[in-house]
């Protein structure tokens, strides 16, 4: 045992990273791996058992949960984002320093591409089986279960405003979840909640292409597929679809600050201000009264 | 970094509202928008998508979850009612002051209005392309997706009961969250525990007429159709149904307050004030006890 | 507001119980209906609708976030144990008074006569509509939705055995849950966990019979449903299988509790009464050590 | 009252086993027990009832679940492992002594036999109705109620693949779970945690071969149903398959730990490492500090 404890301690030594960012970019990469992992593995089950091992309800539960291990993995190390819009709301709002953003994107995408890739090994045999399989339109194609492309009713338009739409009900909810001033939760539940958040945008907005509303969990996974047998078809299909949920998620990070700042985080921001200032005048005076009792009482003391 | 703090610093001295009922009524309009637009976006994933993306159950999920969501989003500003028939609960019992409770169902009804154009805006290709949408009867109508109609089987007479038996059961299960005399779960939890009730209401009573239970989360997007392409026949319909989900649920109120009171609430606030005199008192006979024994003490002393 | 609350509080006084016992049977009462409403309300939604409304999956639900909700009414007051077994397992471990089980498991099947009572006037025109409604047998029947009845292929014996099984992995699951000396979760979440028993017995163990295992659910809406057009073939039906659901829990709570403590409540009470003998004797020894030393220390102080 | 406490406390003084690993190996026997009966449990029910009373998703859920009640009824005492390949992940970090690993294997096998045997005489008279029930192979098989067998499309690589996927996949959310120095839920939260990871996986990753992951779990019940009526089949079928679930765990397990010491573990080891080293650094030269302050004051009240 004790020989097993050094053994150990001279790997965690020889190992250990010490430039923060770099393990914090590390963390995100191994949360979104985990999410995408789990997320497209459920609709990789669903897809290929031909609905007998899955429904749509269970993609939606397991991109929940997926995104909840996520975060428990990596919160602590880097934030749990998992999800690039969520860094750069953070940023917008000065909360994370803009350095990060490039650095947490890449290694989310870096994840997200190893996820898929995962779920790829892992259904190999079912995915060679399936006739026109690698096909990225076409009834029995599977490109959708690692990207995201639009249902055949969605104009590029209404795709455009559902993805900001999606992403913006995202950054609302995970902000008032965060927010300092406005946090009604145990502290540890952060991750359920938005786990929570993520399954019920599955619930209600997953119709029209698939909820990416992360512009990492989308591309990582589509790069790969672009990769590994589906070919070039997956940037091209649908009017370059892809470039929708790499851009509108951004458009709605900046909206869902703004709305939940307008209706409440300044309004919180600001009583907490006055509060403070109010304290700081409080001692003041304090300071001022408990002087002069000081003095008063220096003077009785003389006498 | 020091720059966009001092910029948003003063973009929040400039938002700030100090009014505390308007910030408070812009909260419950914030939180009952995000109850709204999960709850019936995943109704509306259900209908248009035909049954592929979802079912029943789905939409349970979502109104729970998105209940919990719609509380955390405003709990620690307004208290996160959502409701105007828990507003109006909390008035009974003296807990909330009644000048809100018209602020409130204003900013409810508002925010719920919001909420379906949100939906209505994200689905509108889906709604455009479904023949027949925009009737407010008939097989493929869409109205439902929006407000509460009752089925077929239901009569006006068991449809106002309806309203009222899962009213009652909400406000009984809300009040024994929120009873200070009887709360057995950790802070922080409420959201999630009448997410829950939301939940499992849906479960077992959303058959007759789906469990509005909401003046606020049915008449505000009725509203909306109204005004978007379903015209006058959403308020005519059905006998006027649009009345029952506005005036049943404050006569569910009435009865839950009631039946909470007299089963559980008065005999543990009773219990409470026997206590607080029992204490009182006890400290008036020790006090006494106290200044005997200082008298005998000081009396000691003189010796 | 003044003037309200004044009227409030008479109202409180006027209303208060001051027995314990009958204050805690009302809440169990109240529990217990709150239990059966939901559990019962999402069968009948599930066989009224005919499977549009519901899968078996939400009655799982429902019965699980039930017992959740029903525990949360009661639980301070009365324990919440919302089924005549679980008092009784307390009972034969000495944690509650044998005289609490009679009043007990009164009030509970009230409480449950009650809850079914709700439903059937909720979905009284469904009901009503339903031909061949009131039959206690056949395809249409109704009466499923109440009280258990067994499945076709299942014998008497089997039953019985089902019904001691699933209450024997209920109270296990209980008794480890509330035991003081192996009690791994925050103090609040009691309810959240016996709720996720209740759920997953019902995923597993309910195919036989629809899993009562609590006499006081099963007999109080049976008694219901005799009352109110199924007649007495609710007794009479497949060989009086209502007794199994009344006298096998008991069974199994007894084989539950011997199961549990022999396999770990005896070991971990024991070492709990270990280590506190181990206290009581450091203390002795302790003390003598503290003696000893104030004696040397009052032997120094003479010198 | 008082005799029965006297009674109950004689038999916890008979029955109570003072040996710790022997006490910490029944707890574990009953926590797989727990986690096989309610998980087979909801798989039969599924199968026998055709697919009216579950789905596969149900499934999943009562997996997860069951995992959850499995580790409160015994995590405060062995742990709540549950599954030999989370033993030898902890024994390779060394959290765990080697010589727990084969008694908590031997007694998880022995919980998961007794598991599978209730749910075998619970469903026993629907498992005899079944024609062809007691067949390996066969569209009316009931053998993959109880151990796990490979899906049609599989080979036996990427079935060994799938296990050492899905099982380091578990073994990487676990270790984060636990991590004392990424540790980032409420205590007492463990056990939800590792039940919804067990959940998630089964949501994505149980169409090839049904997630054993577990050897314990796989091996225990393919043990009873040789035993009970399926023959010596159930280890020859599909070129011996048993074997896969029974090795390749382990593999996940030490790649799961490489996996996630390297991204996440080392690098908050090495950081509160550092961070005590710093602190005993600091306190030297505190001491030093104080030292000479101390020398300073003395020097000062000589004088």
């Amino acid at each position: 045992m004790g020989r097993q404890k050094d053994y150990l301690e001279k790997l965690s030594c020889f190992f250990q990273i010490r430039n923060l960012l770099l393990r914090q970019a590390l963390a995100e990469c191994l949360g979104t791996l985990i999410l995408v992992m789990f997320g497209c593995g459920a609709v990789a089950q669903r897809v290929l058992s031909g609905g007998s091992h899955g429904l749509f309800l269970t993609g939606n539960f397991a991109f929940g949960f997926a995104a909840i291990l996520g975060i428990l993995v990596c919160g602590q190390i880097s934030g749990g984002h998992l999800n690039p819009a969520v860094t750069f709301s953070l940023c917008l709002l000065g909360r994370e320093r803009w350095r990060k953003f490039p650095m947490y994107f890449l290694f989310q995408t870096i994840g997200a591409f190893f996820g898929s890739a995962i779920i790829y090994g892992m259904y190999y045999d079912a995915l060679l089986l399936r006739p026109g399989s690698f096909n990225v339109t076409g009834p029995n194609n599977t490109a959708g279960i690692f990207a995201t492309y639009p249902a055949r009713h969605l104009t590029l338009v209404n795709g455009f405003f559902d993805q900001i739409i999606g992403t913006t009900a995202l950054i609302v909810c995970i902000l008032a979840i965060v927010d300092p001033f406005n946090n009604p939760i145990p502290q540890g539940l952060e991750a359920f909640t938005v786990g929570f958040v993520v399954l019920v945008i599955g619930l209600s907005m997953g119709f029209n292409s698939g909820y990416a509303v992360n512009p990492a969990r989308d591309f990582g996974p589509r790069l790969f597929t672009a990769m590994s047998g589906w070919g070039v078809a997956v940037f091209t299909a649908r009017d370059c679809w892809f470039l929708v949920p790499i851009f509108a998620p951004f458009l709605g990070s900046i909206l869902g600050v703004m709305i939940y700042q307008l209706m409440v985080g300044f309004h919180t921001e600001g009583e907490a201000r006055d509060k403070k200032q109010g304290t700081v005048q409080e001692n003041v005076q304090l300071a001022n009264v408990t002087s002069t009792n000081n003095s008063k009482e220096a003077t009785k003391e003389i006498y």
